[in-house]
This record gives structure tokens, C-alpha cells and sequence, in this order.
């Protein structure tokens, strides 16, 4: 019997870290040890907030953390349009009866990391603040990650400047501190997310899962797509944050290739662009992999049947 | 009757370099007033030699200008790899008889256009370093520019560095003043020559031909698709300057679109890299025309066509 | 009665630091709450050590707390030339039976300020790294820090670059942090310490003191005034981290100067200076009092009586 | 008998250019080659006629050129504030009958190197662009010069940011050109030049001398310690410029010591910086010989014996 995958899923819901969380906590593939919570697509107030009440829709157990509120060094940066007020616009949600844990996300990680077996992949779907601060407090923790699964960066465009992907924008310097961490990395960047497109004709193939977690799911398409519709004119959206979990799921779902990738740092024009040398032009080794390709229906193949695992 | 397009043609070459100069010599579209020589594929002393060696093959009158041997800012880079020691290792030439003008490139532009109605294109296909110096030199000129057509830039990915291709990398500053001199201009990079493939089957196509040029365009293309197999293991490589000139001589082989461009001058692992708005995220204005298409087999039939002129 | 001052004294010794914890332990007008330790003059292993021997040898009953061992951002830099191979080279310690809190040092400050009536002095004088984190992690002490008072930074010459002095370039992300926290700020750099010098005839009166901390002092002066000599030709050198701690002691020691400051954190070299608008020409309004001159002469009586405390 | 020295003044009047300009047209010790313009204290526009009228005024046979009307990589600066209006305001002059050279400056600087024996010293006392320029358009200019003596930088602050001087801010990346040039520089910087205050009482003294160019240096002294009143409140002001010629006329006026002296063309809040390593941190050969003191009696001496020279 194969045994689970350990994650830490550390994220800033966000319609897309919503799906994330719907995907994870009851994959029998994985064991959600914990959800920790960062600012990014909104306030802490509001991605704490709403972490909480999707876990208590999904009605399962797990301990939600509350992060840190603003990035390591740049200015707070927030991503209101796409996900709304509250950041998580759409669904109604009944009255929050679920709390935060006592401890801080960053305390959490590392004493979870420390008393692990060097067994649990961090999975980070929004600004990497939380598990760069970790490793910054502890640096004995490097040696205890497995992996570290992030969505973010992007080796062609980005989508907040030209240069930089959101998740690494919003925290550039926590990025680095992950990225240099010497632990495996995979990025999962927008070269591929952009490939996930979330239309009318996937919400209404969820719809028809017809449980309660894909009646939350399609209220939050809902939302998600008349957005997409709104500011950038297009009937869908990509859907970034679920193919980390995804690629945990179904391993040969992403396609990665191992390259040099370095943060830029710099804080001009290009601040928080995620420099992977894809032909390997400057012949330095190899740093992370890098999703290079994806098969967007088998996402979404694995996307429904984490939909029916709510049954 | 049409009239002939102005062009003065700034260049390092290079064997893309001779391919543009051999398409803009004889164009019955192009006018060349003058070939300005910088820094850059190799040396001055060689990129100037190699030009005037090409010049004085297609036995054409058309005057050469020795510009810039280094950067404006930057310490000097040289792309010696591809195109050999020499900068345009295969043919070989016969004795040059052909000299430089006395006057320096800079100054050559600067009384050109000071001189025009207004009526001339600037193409640069290398370091734009003797264009800038003219402007600043002289920032009347800028008025004069009727355009200015480049290659060189990437809005994906770069070919010396994960972010920047060689062209702006080679003089990042000198792109900046370029693209800030407020005139209309139009960016070939990666994006787009990368798509313009020269295989084998494309060197017997051209040798077909026949003529003194096409010989010369056939042995350039032997040295030139050699290096790409020995450093890259491809069979053939990417053809990038004549595109700015073919795409003046048939309008519509390149799909543009308006984006805020800016060059990346800090300094660090994105230094020259073009951060082209695609999606216009940052609610800039435009401030070039940047290539997104080109049609491949379009651009042969104008390239060919281009070798039959000297019959 | 006056009020004892509450601090937290947050240092890297480092032998100057020996000596801002000598004046700060037993002062009459300082409450010292506690010492947190930072990588820096040495590793933290080093400097850890280096403050629980401080400690036990002056027998005083003060909490010692580990934080971080590297810069937020940056690769680590140590200073090991003048203060040894140890960090405290010089004296011989007695066995080390102290032993530092369980509590990271930054969860420390964080507890501690949260549970204060917002009257603690943080005073620094190594990187700003452990106060940094605190204010990352927990925004919410930012209100409760009375004042900072650092030592570290310089509006003219630096001391590990032209551009910056050693605390602040070991973590310049870290003092920028500090610096833009919106709490009054102190900055006691290069410009006044570099009055204090340490001179044998300064040793010799301290010497004559005759109780076991002065003995401390005398042979950890040895070893720097040594050093001084070895590396730069000089019979002594500057004392800086003990004017914080007697700038708190003796409030009118140090003549300071409301200026704009702001870190350098671009990484190049000026990375890490304080730049402080001495002369106003920004027009911007001040964030930090700047020390801009100090009476050395009523230094070294603050200093000796210091010393006497412990008789 | 001595030789005279051979110098081109490269400047951009400006009140302490004019001095600079009256010092160095009539010394016996001086061969005053050409005075090339550049935009700084004001437009090129002002700044060339001020030379024009200057010179005019001295009735001395010199060559004016015009040279860059903005930095290279950089936005324009200009300061007004001090020199008023027109850039030299205070003097009436008589209606302008001098007019500029039609050579371009550049072009001056390149051709007159080339012709000499390497025998003349580069004088600049505004931002360092025309002399950048003609290294780059022609490298080998470099070795003909003598050497480069500039009124510019500072190691300690500057005076338009704290980082900052003014010609070297107004444009760094030509000052980093002229830097790194390889040729003997001598920096005279605000860290001497401020020791050259002209009060009431010098502009007196120098009344006293009672030729038409005493009246002109009382004229254009009477503005300008009438608006270092007015925007800083002082009585006087430090006069920078001339100090470079007279340190040509006696070369035990200042005294300077070889320093690694690097220019911040990075961009951010130290842009313009000159890091000169004083104390020798970073055990990089010297680059340059920077000035650290004066005998500011001895300046005044010197200059007048220089409006005596007009008797």
C-alpha cells in the first residue's frame, strides 16, 4: 500500500488557493497536515478568513495557521481585482464557527518541520513569506523539507509587470530565501497555469459531481469567471494555484526540466522575476524544475474525481 | 510610382548581419544611404572588415562608417561562439579593396538625418550603441528619425541571459536612449526570429539561385549551421537580422503590437532585458511596436526573392 | 524617584559589545530585560557563547536568548579580524554554566513587547536581524517599541565598504525594516564612535578601577587594542557599541540631528549605507535621529562609573 | 623656463565655472586650449552663453565649443537654484558678439587629443558628458591624455542627495566612463571645496584689486552669496570650480591621496555616488588621486594673483 504524501499547504485564498485546499484535504493520496495562511490576494484578515471557511464547508480536519501579514522587505502589495472584496467573492458562506490555531504559521512550520522524519513537501500557493521567515528563524529546518512545491514565477511573462508573476512580486525576497534554500524545488509558474483554463463548459462538468464541495466550487467559478470577463474580457480564467496539488496527485501530470533559477532582487522594472535559464545559456547548474508543459484535460480529470472524493 | 524607403543600416556583423545587408543592398523597395559599423558579434576591427568584405561581394556603392568599438556604459561583451573567430568564418573573400568612410559613424548619422526631410529608417541588428551616441550628441536628430527598426530585444526569454537577448544586452543603455528618443519603433526580437529557422533544406533552396550571392549566402549558412549543431545540437539556427529588413520590404510579413516597452538598466541578472507590456498590465502607453508573428515561408519567398536581384 | 529605563539589549559580541553589556547590566537607571543574541562579529554559536561568558562573569541575573544566525536576505558576512577567532578573543573564561533561554530570541521580543505598557527601549548593536524578523512576523509590536537606539551606519564614511558600516551592511534588508517601522529611532554611527577611542592610557584608568568586570574590561581591551594595531597601524580604536548603552545612561552624552534616512538595499556597492540627509536637500521629513557629535571625555566617566557599579 | 600646461577646460557655467574660466585664461602657467560647454548648472543653451559672455568679457582669445545638452543614460538635472536664473545671474554684460565654434565639442576633445603628444590635462567642472562621449567615440583619445583633474564627488556627503554631488549626479555613467578610463584623474570633491567659502569679506579683498575682471567676480559674488542666504541661510558659499585650475597653478595647494574610487551608477538612492576607499577596506588598487585637504588661504592667494594676471 502506497503510503500518503505529507504536505503543508501554505496559501493566500484566493479562489484558485480555494481550489487548492478543496483538491488536498481529502486526496487519498495526501495528508494535509496543516493549512498556513499568508497576506497576497488579500489582507491576513481576509485570506485567514476565508482559508477558515472553506475548511469548515469541506467539514474536514485541519489545522488552519495564521502567517505573516505583509512581505519580508518590499511594500504590502494586494491583488484585489480578480478575487474581489473579500477575496474570495462569490459563495455564501454560514456563519464562521472554525478558529485559527494559537501559534503562528512561521513557529508551526518549524516545529513541524523539525519533528518530522524529513518527510513532508511544502506546498506554497501564494507569497513565500511564511516558509522564508521559517527558514531564516531555523535554518535547521532546510535539511528537513522534502520538497518544496510552489505556484509561482513564470520563465516567459508575468502577470503584474512584464517581468514578474504575482506570488513572487509580492514577496521577491522571501523567494529567494526558498529558492537558495538547497532543498528540491519544483515551480510551477505561469508558463503552465496558463494552460488551465477555467471556462463555462469545465463549471458546468463540475456542477454535475452534484456534492456540496462542487456546489462551492461552481459559485466560486462563478465569481472567478465573470471577473475574468470583466477586467480582462475573457469567458474564463487560468486556475494557477490547483496544479501544485494536482502534480502531487497525478506525478506525471506536469512536465518539469531542471534549470538555473535565480529571483531578481533588485527592486526595478524586473523586481521579482523568476530568471530560469531554460537553454541553459549561462551554464550554471541547475536549481530547480521547472513546469515546462501540462495536459490540461487530465487536470481536470483529477480535478473532478478530488471533487467526488467529497461523495 | 512607389518611392524607395530610406534606410541607413547600423550592424555588427555576423552572418545574419551579411544576410540583411545582402537583402537591403539591391531592394528595389530600399535605398541604403549608408552602412554603419559597431561592436558587437566581434570586435570593431573585425565586424568593420567583414562589412566591408560583403559590401564589396555584391559589388554595391554604398558607403561604410566605422562607429562605436565598445558599450556606452557596460564593459564590452563579444559573441564569439556562432559566428567564429573572424565574426563571419566560411566564405572566403577575395582581397579587400573596399575602405571605410573617413568619417565616423556617429557623425555620419548625425548629418544624414540633420540633413533629410525626415524621410529615413534607422534599422539597427546590433548593439544600438552608435544610434544613441548620435543622439546624444546631437538630440535634434531625433525629430529626423522616421523610424526605427530594430533586432534585438525578447518579451519571452533572452539567448545570453534567462532575461536579455545579445543585442540589448550588449549595450543595455544605449537601447534606453534609443527607446526613449520618443520616435516611432519597431522591436524584431526573439519572440519572433526565433521562428525564422535556417535549415539545410533552406540553404539548397537559396543555392538554387545561382548567382555570385547565393554563393555567398550558402557558404555563410554552412559555418553558420556547423556552430549551431557543435554548441547547440541543432541542425540550423534562427536567422535574426534580415528580418527587419524584409519586413520593410513586404509590410505585412510581421504582426506587431503597441506595448510599453523598457530596457532594464540596473545592472543585475535581468540587465538588458526588454520588458515589453503584452498584456498591459501596468496601464503604461505604449511606446513601441513590438513583433508577435511572423510567417516563415513568407519571409523565404521575400529572401529569396532578395538573391535574385543580383542576377 | 526616577523610573529605571526598560531595554532589551539586542547585540553580536564582539568585545564592544562586552562592553555595552558591562554598562547596561548593572547600571542603576537601566532595567535590562533581557539579551538577545545575533549572528554577526561572529557566528551565533560564537557570539552565544561570547554573551552567556559576558553574563556569568559579571554575575548577573539576566536571561540570554539565540536568535538568528544569518542575515534576512543576504549571504552571511562575519567580521572576524578584530575581535579573533572567537569573536571575544582575549580573556580566559571560567567553565560556561549559563545557559541560554529555550525561547528564540525573536519569539522573545515579540512576547515581551506584546505583554509591555509600550515602554521598552529595543537597543541594537549588531545586524538588526532579530528585531527585523519580530516586526515581520508580529506587525503589532511595532506600537509598543518605546525607541530603537542602535549602533551601526555612518552619513560619511563606512567601515567595511567607502559606502557602509559593518552592522548595517551585514543585514542592510533587516535595518531597513528597522528603519521604516515608524518608531523613533536613534542611529548612533560611525560619525560619533569613531570619536571614542580606546586608548592604553584609556585602559590604564579603567584598570585602575580594580574589580574582577574591570579586569574583564582590561583584558578584552588588550586583545583589541592589539588587533587595532596589527591591522590598521593604530594604537587604539573605536569603542561603538557602548554609546548606545550610555547614551541611555547620560541622555545629553551624544548631540543627535533629526535627518531623512534610508538604507541602501539595492545590492550594489553602496548596498547597506545609511544615507542621511545631513544638509535637508531632499526636503523629506526626518525618520531618524542621527548622533552628529559626542563629548568622548564625558564618555569614558559614564564608562568608568559604569565600571564602579559593580564594586 | 617652464612650460605652461596645456589644458582644455570642460565646464558649465555657473558662477564658480566663471571663476574657474577667469583663473585660467590669463595664467602664465596655463595654456588654455578651448572651453567646451556642457548642460549642468543650467541648459546648454545658458550654460554656452554664459561661457560666451565670460570670455568676452575677459578679452582673451580661447575657443568656445558646444558640447552635450544632456547626460547620456540618465534624465536631465539642472540646477537652478544657486546660479539663478540665467545660470549666471548677477553681471550685466554687454550685448554678445563671441560666438561658439561650429565644431561639436566632442568632436573638439577627440581631434585635439589625437594631435597632441599627450601632453594635456582634461579640466572638468560640470558633469563629466562631453569627455564620456569622446571616449566612446573614439577609444584611443585615452592615452593621450595627461591627465583628468575635476571638480566633482565626495567621499563623505554629497550636496543634491546624501549620496550625492552634483556633477557627478547630473551624470553618472559619464563620470563612471571617465573613471574608468585608466588615466591619471585627480577628484577635488566637496570634501575640500567646502573648505573654500567666499565670504563678504573675500569679495572685498578682491575689490580691491580694481580691474574689470575683479568687478566681474565682484558682480557675479554678490549674486551668489545673496542666494546662499536666501536657501541656506549662510553668508557665504563654498566656490568648487576654480579650485581645480588652481591646483594646476600651484600644485601644493590641495593635498590628495590614491583611493579606489568607483562611481554608483546603479540607479537607486546612492546614484551618483563616488565611493572612494579612504581607509583602503576593500584592498583594491587605488583609481584615483582624491583630494582630502587645502589651505583655503592659499586658494584665495592664488586667486588673486589671478585677477592681478588682467592688470
Amino acid at each position: 500500500m502506497q503510503t500518503m504524501e505529507k504536505i503543508i499547504l501554505d496559501c493566500d485564498p484566493g479562489h484558485d488557493d480555494a481550489a487548492a485546499i478543496i483538491l488536498a484535504a481529502k486526496s487519498p493520496k495526501l495528508q494535509l497536515l496543516g493549512i498556513t495562511v499568508v497576506a497576497g490576494n488579500q489582507t491576513l484578515e481576509n485570506t485567514l478568513r476565508n482559508a477558515l471557511n472553506v475548511v469548515q464547508w469541506l467539514d474536514v480536519d485541519v489545522p488552519v495557521y495564521a502567517g505573516c501579514g505583509q512581505p519580508i522587505v518590499r511594500e504590502k502589495v494586494i491583488a484585489g481585482d480578480i478575487h474581489g472584496k473579500t477575496g474570495l467573492d462569490g459563495p455564501v458562506f454560514p456563519p464562521l464557527m472554525r478558529k485559527a490555531q494559537p501559534e503562528h504559521a512561521v513557529n508551526f512550520i518549524i516545529r513541524r518541520l523539525l519533528d518530522s522524519d524529513g518527510d513532508i513537501t511544502m506546498v506554497t500557493t501564494g507569497p513565500m513569506t511564511n516558509l522564508a521567515m521559517a527558514l531564516r528563524m531555523e535554518p535547521k529546518i532546510a535539511e528537513k523539507i522534502k520538497r518544496i512545491v510552489l505556484m509561482g514565477g513564470a520563465y516567459a511573462n508575468g502577470n503584474v509587470t512584464p517581468a514578474a508573476e504575482f506570488n513572487i512580486f509580492a514577496d521577491p525576497e522571501a523567494a529567494h530565501i526558498c529558492f537558495t534554500a538547497g532543498r528540491p524545488i519544483t515551480m510551477i509558474g505561469l508558463d503552465v497555469t496558463r494552460k488551465v483554463l477555467c471556462y463555462p463548459e469545465i463549471v458546468q462538468r463540475m456542477e454535475k459531481v452534484g456534492n456540496r464541495v462542487s456546489a462551492l466550487f461552481v459559485s466560486l467559478m462563478g465569481h472567478f469567471c465573470k471577473t475574468q470577463k470583466e477586467i480582462f474580457g475573457w469567458d474564463g480564467g487560468p486556475l494557477h494555484d490547483p496544479v501544485t496539488i494536482a502534480s502531487l496527485i497525478d506525478p506525471e501530470l506536469v512536465t518539469t526540466k531542471p534549470m538555473n533559477a535565480q529571483i531578481d532582487i533588485r527592486g526595478g522594472q524586473s523586481y521579482g522575476r523568476t530568471n530560469c535559464d531554460f537553454f541553459n545559456y549561462l551554464r550554471l547548474p541547475p536549481t530547480a524544475d521547472v513546469a515546462i508543459d501540462i495536459d490540461p484535460a487530465r487536470f481536470w480529470d483529477v480535478f473532478e474525481e478530488g471533487l467526488r472524493n467529497y461523495n
